[in-house]
């Protein structure tokens, strides 16, 4: 039997970053539906992310993308935050929206261009320099739509290169947060597709070099939580993007398309010792509420998060080695999913009334009429997006 | 051994429609990178539809989409389109970009927002009346992003009702092409996802209503030829809408992913007996070009699509099915790929020649001066593009 | 909320089929590795049916397989399974393992093949009539491995003239059930690939011929439970096969891969009004268990989709209408997670206890004997398999 | 412009390996259907192999499976094929076919097995100091089917366990070669499923493990020729498996399923430089002819090789390379189409006659005669197959 109180604790201490641009408009190639009450710059997201920590009580960081979150002063906008109740997260990139980009951005043919990527993410040092971020995430949208368009092994050192630069330029207690993704914007092939790229790249870079798992970004019956036990075990995973996808978007609330999926993932943090935050990896959501209220889209994701870890904490672990150990298939299968069956709602209502939180998060948000005030606050100005 | 004459013949009267929105700005979600030259309205398009005809010779019709492509004297349109060359084809409606379509158009939950969506179809019949077009073409974002988000069953009662009136308003010698679109707005549920449900919806109608296949539209493995030749058995396959993917965007040039899948397409529809125009299948473009040129990527679309039609033709269809019939596995294999594995090209510049086109459009499009005299005489205005 | 005397009527009502041939040993291309205790023959297969029965309550027939389960009398085997408190359910053909069908069944290029396959459906039904089976269920092995191996629509005609032929041999009481399977062992192109096949069949076949869904059949991404919502409005939902699967293998354990997907299909299905045996709907297992102890694991799948059934019967449907019609997207998921998140395996419990049952099927059937029972008994002769 | 005569050197020099179990009886789960005239030992097989290699002229080697092509006087039958004009590739590993694997070999929850698994993989390496053999070709069948079935992370202590002792044992001219795939036989979890994790454990053994890359155990959407051109680039490619499939089979003749993919793959080594056997690479089949005539499907295998290899050298690359630095996309992509769309039979004609062959191996092997003495001659024994 799993240790309650140890489970209790383990919850108490877990901790979920938030990325501000979820709490901005965001939307398809199709239409993007906007929101009454989004946040018009940076001070008002992490205003939003203050909120989502002030019920869950396990959000204490927001990660912010540069240039949508650019400000003029870092330090004041740390502060900000500070006097919010949360902390200045991972620091995001973004070489994908300047017309220069089109065929790249440190893959680019053009040198000029991959310099100026290059230098962007530079810059993006300079600012954890000043906000006390420790992490860069680094996403290239980088790759190519048709075959022979460029040429698949040239841009890898291109790659190199740019990267190299970049850890080089890393302070001590800095690291790179390496994502890939299978596909999209790039149709025919993208610069870092899957998880064996970014490690390789990571092995090549050094030690602060990790990589990003987003669990949105694989081919059809990739199993996730191989690549999670896999990293864990060579010491290269660095961070999640949380979110979920039934086919190829990837920024439904996570949790949302595959439950157990989660849970599994979760079960391997768990089962490897990695969940506490002194272990070092950053549990990110990256996610897009095109449809939905966003806040409260954003509680909720943060507490599928709890649930799934709840189910991973109570798996009976001497029980399932037990059963593993004597090739006993179905037993060992039947303790790994009594944890996944049990509710673990009211486990976790206790460990929000003990932290002085309200139990229900949700119904708690609705009641505090914050929905309402910032719906009232903010008229005019111009709604944060990706476009900004 | 086939037919030369014939096959020439063949691929003189092929005809392709391109479609007036590939002529304009488009993207992901991501970014739209605009392009110089590219036309500011409807009448800029048809003029671009109608440079794609004058050197591939079998792309005389446009499709326009309303209502990005709408002017006030459709008359005045189908003049200017015909004094250049081109006609009107089919024509697109959009109900997703419309602020009521957040939670859908005919399957909305609420009914005004359902009329709403409904009468914009009905508005596309009367442009069909005005510009003579025999082609409606139905494509719907519907569908649900979340398990519970709305009832899939209810959602089928009411776009059977949206479709039971639009079918109903229909003239004698116009007809419905019902597309269907596995996922993307919508990203856990669609509310005509396969070509199964868009042919019982059309079964339910009455002869006029035809299925649309959209080649990019499909889950992982699915046999596209397959439901070709099935849809041509039971008589139910309206058009194509032709593109390429490699995973899950459904907008690369046709034949530039899987140029053999493309081949075994046409095959089914040369072994129908369907190619022939008089039969009355639309073989359409439906692509977007957002990082090459876009004329002479559609008039490359054009001869990917003239080089598939030309290998299936090729087919020697009495040794092929000889060989079927003696279950001689490798022989009918050897004698299908026997065509796919001949250029065509030589071919097809005859035909083209014989049709006193330039035996190579591409270099004749180039040559012509027609992109240099866009980009110099577009400047100012609004380019096209998705959002107008 | 859910009235839950009528959850436990319903639950109490439910009935679950499972196959003979699961009972028997079964395995990869690569190997099959046998157990202690299989069946050596038809009636040992019903004894291990019966005994699940005993166990759960809710399994009170088994399917037979033609010819695994050819026996010369029949109603000596139906009066033996009455005995052990099972009926025979649906009769499953098998026109897959003689050397006849190396390419292909009822859709073979040889008419002597396919009037051997014929034969082969129309024994089944005779069969029907003497063990008083109402279902006939059909797949078809059939499909081509190679492009232009053989003709896609021809062998449509081939397989409507020989559906046409069993159809019209049904009794007035008897039924087709008509699966359909993306791939395997046909690798190109199955020649009922997709429940769009099917149903199109069906339809053209009469009243009596209705889809049989094996939620292992689908493409990746495909939404499984749309299907079943489609096919219930269209009144042509005549069976599962329930299992699960990651990627391709389409037998394992129902509800092991993705018991959320389970959930949302039961839903659909309570949705409907479905779920009683009234409706007509079989609900059957169709697993294999290559490496876990089979009756526990078919148990354990019984269970499964209890649980499922339970969560679905539990949504608040008021509530989520409700939430639905007003258009509140989080609202509405999570009134239906609401359902998913609940542990009712207590509830179940009472269900089994109400019933006389044991709560616990599988410690039960542990603490029974009967596994230790058929390892000692079932010595010698030829066990059961997909060979025989 | 491809240099034509350096194009047809390098036909000349390629060479691709054939694998003895193609030639014996195969199939799927359901049904293996044999055919006259298969092997019924090790000897014929190889003569088998050296037929192939005779009408071809590429493939003067074949690959062992042990134990189905255990031999007592290694020595012996490394002569009788010296004899027969072939050489001995590499050795396969077979820890899948005893029931001690039923919950995996080398990654089994009891160390006697793995003892036992290990101790196989060092008598493969014994038979290569025999038959003078350097490839060591290591694919696993372990893996999980159910969640929680057993401990993902501690199975990879175990897979490198054994593959450090097998890699210590290796002679200095010897080598491993890791394969990895994504599914099947196990169903949930395999131990080794993508090349990222052959790659890591090939990097912590040494230089002389490579990454075996079968081109039919990806999931869907997975660009190959990224992952050759990836490893390629960290010199860790060591050798192919070619074969093709649709969906999750992966057994079909290469090339048959989708040939251009196979020229992307080919181009990929010809820039690396990597086609000449001096580079190291094994190019081999591993295919299974489960309806076809086997040797003519071989031979029909390599010469879809070569012709997608024939395509690859026929780029013009000064032309690519200056399309892909200006940023012309559809330039780019056109003189790579431009090689792929080339009918390069008649070249290939060229090289085999020039090389005293018959420019149509397929239309000489059926002449031969040799089918039909095999036929005659092989009759009695046990056919060769996967069981043995």
């Amino acid at each position: 039997m799993a240790d309650l109180a140890a489970v209790k604790r383990a919850l108490t201490a877990q901790r979920i970053e938030t990325p501000s641009w979820a709490y901005g408009n965001s939307g398809t190639r199709f239409k993007v539906f906007t929101q009454p009450g989004v946040p018009r710059n940076p001070e008002e997201k992490i205003a939003d992310a203050a909120a989502v920590h002030r019920f869950t009580g396990v959000a204490p960081t927001v990660a912010l993308h540069i240039p949508w979150d650019k400000v003029d002063d870092y330090a004041a906008l740390t502060r900000y935050a500070t006097d919010l109740g949360v902390g200045i997260g991972a620091i995001n990139t973004n070489v994908f929206q300047d017309d220069d980009y089109k065929l790249g951005s440190v893959t680019n043919p053009d040198a000029g261009v991959r310099r100026k990527a290059t230098d962007h993410l530079l810059e993006a040092i300079d600012i954890m320099d000043r906000t006390g971020s420790q992490d860069l995430k680094l996403w290239f949208s980088d790759g190519i739509n048709y075959p022979g368009q460029d040429d698949l092994r040239t841009r890898q050192d291109r790659l190199a290169t740019a990267l190299r630069e970049t850890y080089d330029r890393l302070g001590p207690d800095q690291r790179i947060l390496l994502e890939y993704k299978l596909f999209e914007p790039a149709f025919y092939a993208t610069d870092v597709p899957d998880w064996g790229t970014s490690y390789a790249h990571c092995i090549e870079l050094g030690e602060r070099a990790t990589v990003c798992i987003d669990t949105g970004h694989h081919a059809p019956g990739t199993n996730i939580e191989f690549i999670v036990a896999f990293l864990l075990r060579q010491g290269r995973l660095g961070a999640f993007d949380f979110n979920s996808r039934f086919y190829a978007d990837d920024d439904l609330m996570v949790g949302a398309a595959d439950p157990f999926q989660l849970f599994r993932i979760m079960y391997e943090i768990v089962r490897a010792g990695a969940l506490d935050p002194s272990y070092g990896i950053a549990f990110m959501l990256d996610q897009c509420h095109n449809i939905e209220r966003k806040i409260p889209a954003i509680i909720r994701s943060v507490m599928n998060v709890q649930e799934a870890t709840a189910k991973a904490l109570l798996v009976d672990r001497d029980a399932l080695f037990a059963a593993q150990q004597s090739g006993d298939v179905l037993e060992s299968n039947a303790v790994f999913m009594d944890a996944y069956n049990t509710d673990v709602r009211p486990l976790l209502a206790e460990v929000r009334t003990d932290a002085g939180l309200d139990p229900d998060p949700i119904a708690a948000y609705k009641r505090s009429g914050y929905d309402e005030k910032i719906i009232a606050d903010r008229v005019g100005g111009n709604q944060a997006g990706w476009g900004a």
